[in-house]
C-alpha cells in the first residue's frame, strides 16, 4: 500500500482541467473517422445482424436524378452525391455498420429541414437523421438507402443569457465548442462525455446521451428546456422555450428526447448550463474488490456530498489495455479494480477538506483492514480494505486513463458492447458471469462505466466477430439483465442493433404504444427506419 | 441597518428544520378542508368560468343505480354517495370550484383502478381522478358529474433501496409522510412544497409540481424513474423502472408527467431521492429594491454555490398579509422585498462559513452603499444595497413565513391567483404593471415565488369575485406574459382554470398536437374532462 500523496492543486490549474481533458478524445474520434479509408476491419455486422433478424428494405422510393435536382436547387453546393465523401456518413464510428446511402444534405436551417422532410414525405422517402455520427449502436447511420440529412452545417449559437445560465443553439453545434462557449461566461454544459470533440448537441438529445455528469447535473430530461423540432411531414413544432418552469399542456419535447431521430429531426435546442465549478479534484484509487469499490461509493457520496461529480470505475483488464494500446499506464497499480472520483465545487478551501477528509477515512480504514481478513460481516461493512491513493496534477492523464478505453477496445479486435443499468450492487456480476460462461472464446472481456448511475459498460472482444461468440453472448446478457430488471441500454440507446432485444427491458404493452407513437407522428415510417423499434407487424 | 447576527445553529436542530415546518401548513390545508361545511364563501367562480368560456357537459353517461352496484361488488365499502362526504372531494381547496358528482370510488391497487376504467370506459362514464385535491387551478375536482376516483387508499410504499435512494410508492402517498420515511434513511424527497401534508405523490407527478427544492434537486421529470399508468379502457402501462438510466425506446412516463389526469392514472411512481443533507442553515433579509434581490441572487449563486437550496421572494405587501391574517411577524422590517435563503449541505461548517462570507459580502457593499446614491451603472452593478440581515434560530418561522402566504391570502378575501415563469429580470415589473392598471378596483396586489426558477406568483385580491375586475386583470396579465415569452402557469398547471388561456404560452401546432394524443390514448375523452386542453373542435 502506498501512502496517500495529497497536494493542493493550484486553482488555476484546476479550472483548466476540464478544458485540458477534451483535448484527447477529439483526436481519436476524428482520426479514427479519417482512417476509415484505410481500414482493414471489415464492415461484417450490419449484413449479419440484417441477416439475423431478417431486415428487409421497406418499399420506400429510390432517389432519383429529379430527387437530387429538387435538393440542389433548394440548398445549393450543400448536396453530396460524391461517393468517397459519402462514406464518411455511412459507416458509423465504430466501423462495425455500413449503409448504403446515395445522398447527403446539409441542410443550415429549420426551414431548410421542413423543405427537405416535406417533400420526401411526399416522395415517400426515407431519411436518416445524423448528427456527430459518434453513437455506438448503428443507429446514426442508414442501413439501406435512406437520405442522410446532417446537420453538421447547423451549428450557430442562437441565446446565451448571463443571468440563467440558458443556451439557445442549432442542433448541429459541437458539445465542445458548446462547453468552451459557456465557460468563458461562467458555466459549463450539463452534459460531457468522450466524443465530445465531435458529437452534436442535436444527437446528444436525440439519444439522450448521459455521460460523465449526470451524477451530478442530472439527465437531459431536466436540464433540456425546449426545443425545434420538425415532423415528418415538414411541420415545424416550436416548443424552444427557455424557462425553467412551464406547465402549460403535455411537455411535448420529452418524446423527442431519447427518440433517435425517429419521430422528428430536432433543430434547435434550448438547453440550462450549471455555473461552472470554480474548483475541480480528482482522485484515482485503486481496490481489491468490488465490493470495496461499492463501499468506497457509499462512503464517498456521504463525505462528499454536494460536490461529488463523477465516480467512475474500470476493472484491471480496461487499464491493461489502455496501457498496452494508447501507452497510457496508470497511478496505481497492482489492484483488480479503479475508480475515479471527481469533485467541482465552489469553493476549493471546502472542497479539498472534504475530499482530504474522504480520503483519510478510506485510508486509514484500508491500513487498518491490510494485514487484517475481514471475515466479520459487520467489519467487511466499515472498512475500505486496502486502498492505494494517488492524487494527480495531471487531471488529463487521469480522465484519459477512463474516456479512453472505448478507443482502447477498438484496437484490441472485434468489440461486443453492451451498456446496462443495473442495480448497483449486482454491477459487476455480470462481468464476472460472462467471463466465466464464455471462457476462452473471448479475447478480453472487461467492465467499466459511471458506477453513481448503475450503469455499466460490459465490453467483450475477439481477434474476429463470429457468430457462435454472439450466440454465447446473446440472449445470454440480455437474460441476465432482465432478471435483475436492468436496462439492456441505459444510455446509449437502442439504434438498429439493439432494437431486437427491447422486450427485455420494455413490457408488450410499452412497445405497443411506442408503435402507436411512431405511426402517429411518422404514419410513413420515413424517419430513420429500422430503427429503435420492432416493425409494428 | 442593522448589524448582522450570524449564530451557528446546533446541527441537531437544523436536521430537525425541515421537519419541523412541515407541521404549520397541514393544519390549515386540511382545516380549510374541513371548515368547508361552515364556510361562507361562495363559489361563484366556476359557475361564471363555464358560463364565460361556455363550458357544457358532454354527452357522457349519467351514473345508473346498476353502476354503483357494480361498483359496490368491486370494492365493497369504499364506494360513496353520501352528499356531504361527496361535498369534500367536490369541491377545491380554494373553494373557488365546485363539481356535482354523486359517486365517489376509492381504489386501493392499480387492478381495481383498472377494472373501474375498463367499465366506465365501455359504459362512456366520465372520471375525474383526484390525488390530495390541494391543486389550485381547479384540475382536481369535477366540473359536472363524473366519477370521481380517489388515491386516498393507496398508499402503500412498495420499495426503497437505501444504497440508490430509489423510492417505489403507490400514488396515494402524502408527500410529507413519504418524506419522513426516506429521512430516517438517510434521504430526502427531491420535492417540497406548502400542501405536502394532503398532496399526494401520484398527484404531485400528475400535475408535475416544482415547489421549494426545484432549485436545488431538479424538476420531476429528471427525478421520477418510473410510473404504473391505467390507461383510459383500463389497461395498464408498466413502466415502473427503478433504474438511474434507461434509454430502451420512447420514455413514455415522460407524457403522463404533467398531464393532470388527462392521459391516464398514475397509480404508481418511482422516484429518486437525494441524500439527507446533514446541515441546513436560513437567512431572511430584506432588500430595498427588485434590483437588489435580483443582485443578491447572482452574488449568492456564486458564493453559496451547490449547498443554496432555496431562493424565494416576497414583497412587502405579503408579509403584511401574513402579519395580518395569521399573526406572524417578521424579524425584519422596513423593506418593500424580503429574501429567504436556503442552504443544504453535507458539511455545516463549511456550509456556515459560505453562508457567511455571503452575508458579509452583501452587509459590506450594503453599508457602502447605504450613505451612497448608486447613479453609476456599474457600481450598481457591484454593490447590494441597504439590506438588513438576520439569522433566525427558528427556522419554521421563518419558512412559515414564506409557505403560508398561500393561506394568508384567502383570508384577505377572493383572491385571483396567477402563477408565471418569466425571464428573471423581469418577474417583478409584471407585479408593478399590475398594481398600477388596477389601482384601486383591487384590494391587494401582492408578488412572491421562486425567484431561482424564475417563477412569480402573482395574486391580486379583491373583496368579493367581480366580472369587471377579472376583465380588468385577463387577458392584461398573460399578453404582458406572452410578450416576454414567459409561461402562464409555471407550476400549478392549466386544470379547469387556466385551459382557456394556454395559447398564451403554447403555439397552435403545439396544441393540435396534444389534442392528438389525448384522442389517441383517450378516445372517448372520459378522463378529466374539460381540463388542460381546449375541446378540439
Amino acid at each position: 500500500v502506498m501512502a496517500a500523496v495529497w497536494s493542493r492543486w493550484p486553482r488555476l490549474r484546476c479550472l483548466r482541467s476540464s478544458h485540458a481533458r477534451t483535448a484527447a478524445p477529439q483526436g481519436p474520434w476524428a482520426l479514427a473517422r479519417r482512417a476509415l479509408h484505410v481500414a482493414s476491419v471489415s464492415l461484417q455486422e450490419v449484413a449479419l445482424t440484417s441477416e439475423r433478424y431478417g431486415v428487409q428494405r421497406l418499399p420506400f422510393s429510390r432517389v432519383s436524378c429529379d430527387d437530387v435536382m429538387f435538393f440542389e436547387r433548394l440548398m445549393p453546393g450543400r448536396v453530396v452525391t460524391n461517393a468517397d465523401e459519402l462514406e464518411l456518413f455511412n459507416v458509423d464510428w465504430l466501423k462495425s455498420v455500413r449503409g448504403s446511402s446515395k445522398l447527403l444534405l446539409k441542410p443550415q436551417t429549420a426551414a431548410e429541414v421542413s423543405q427537405v422532410l416535406r417533400y420526401c414525405y411526399e416522395r415517400n422517402l426515407a431519411v436518416n437523421p445524423q448528427g456527430g455520427n459518434t453513437g455506438l449502436v448503428g443507429g446514426s447511420v442508414p442501413v439501406f438507402d435512406e437520405i442522410i440529412l446532417s446537420t453538421v452545417l447547423m451549428s450557430q449559437i442562437i441565446s446565451f443569457d448571463e443571468v440563467s445560465g440558458i443556451l439557445v443553439c442549432q442542433a448541429g453545434c459541437i458539445l465542445e465548442n458548446l462547453n468552451q462557449y459557456v465557460e468563458e461566461k461562467g458555466f459549463v454544459m450539463p452534459l460531457d462525455l468522450g466524443a465530445k470533440g465531435s458529437c452534436h448537441i442535436g444527437g446528444n438529445v436525440a439519444t439522450n446521451a448521459g455521460g460523465l455528469r449526470l451524477l451530478r447535473y442530472g439527465s437531459l430530461r431536466g436540464t433540456v428546456l425546449g426545443l425545434e423540432v420538425v415532423l415528418a411531414d415538414g411541420s415545424v413544432l416550436d416548443c424552444l422555450a427557455s424557462l425553467r418552469k412551464d406547465n402549460t399542456g403535455y411537455d411535448l419535447k420529452q418524446l423527442f428526447i431519447g427518440s433517435e431521430g425517429t419521430l422528428g429531426v430536432i433543430t434547435a435546442v434550448s438547453i440550462l448550463c450549471p455555473q461552472k465549478p470554480k474548483a475541480v479534484n480528482l482522485a484515482f484509487l485503486g481496490c481489491q474488490s468490488f465490493t470495496q469499490v461499492l463501499n468506497t461509493f457509499t462512503t464517498c457520496r456521504a463525505m462528499l456530498g454536494e460536490v461529488l461529480s463523477a465516480f467512475e470505475f474500470m476493472d484491471d483488464k480496461c487499464m491493461e489495455l489502455v496501457e498496452q494500446h494508447l501507452k497510457l499506464s496508470k497511478p496505481v497499480t497492482g489492484n483488480p479494480f479503479y475508480v475515479l472520483i471527481e469533485t467541482s465545487g465552489s469553493n476549493s478551501t471546502h472542497d479539498e477538506e472534504k475530499l482530504n477528509n474522504f480520503l483519510e477515512r478510506a485510508m486509514t480504514s484500508g491500513l487498518v483492514a491490510d494485514g487484517t481478513v475481514a471475515t466479520d460481516e459487520k467489519k467487511i461493512k466499515a472498512i475500505l480494505v486496502s486502498f492505494v491513493f494517488l492524487l494527480s496534477s495531471i487531471p488529463q492523464m487521469l480522465w484519459s486513463l477512463r474516456e479512453r478505453i472505448t478507443e482502447a477496445l477498438t484496437y484490441d479486435g472485434y468489440v461486443y458492447k453492451y451498456d446496462i443499468s443495473l442495480p448497483v450492487g449486482k454491477l459487476y456480476d455480470l462481468v464476472t458471469d460472462t467471463r466465466a460462461r464464455l471462457g476462452r472464446c473471448a479475447k478480453n472481456v472487461v467492465g467499466y462505466g459511471h458506477l453513481g448511475d448503475g450503469n455499466l459498460h460490459l465490453n467483450i472482444t475477439a481477434d474476429s466477430y463470429s457468430h457462435s461468440l454472439l450466440d454465447a453472448i446473446e440472449p445470454f446478457v440480455y437474460e441476465w439483465t432482465a432478471r435483475c430488471n436492468g436496462s439492456i441500454s441505459a444510455e446509449h440507446g437502442l439504434g438498429f442493433k439493439k432494437k431486437f432485444f427491447i422486450q427485455y427491458s420494455k413490457p408488450k404493452e410499452a412497445i405497443l404504444l411506442m408503435q402507436r407513437f411512431k405511426a402517429m407522428l411518422d404514419p410513413k415510417g420515413i424517419l430513420n427506419p429500422y430503427k429503435t423499434l420492432p416493425s409494428s407487424s
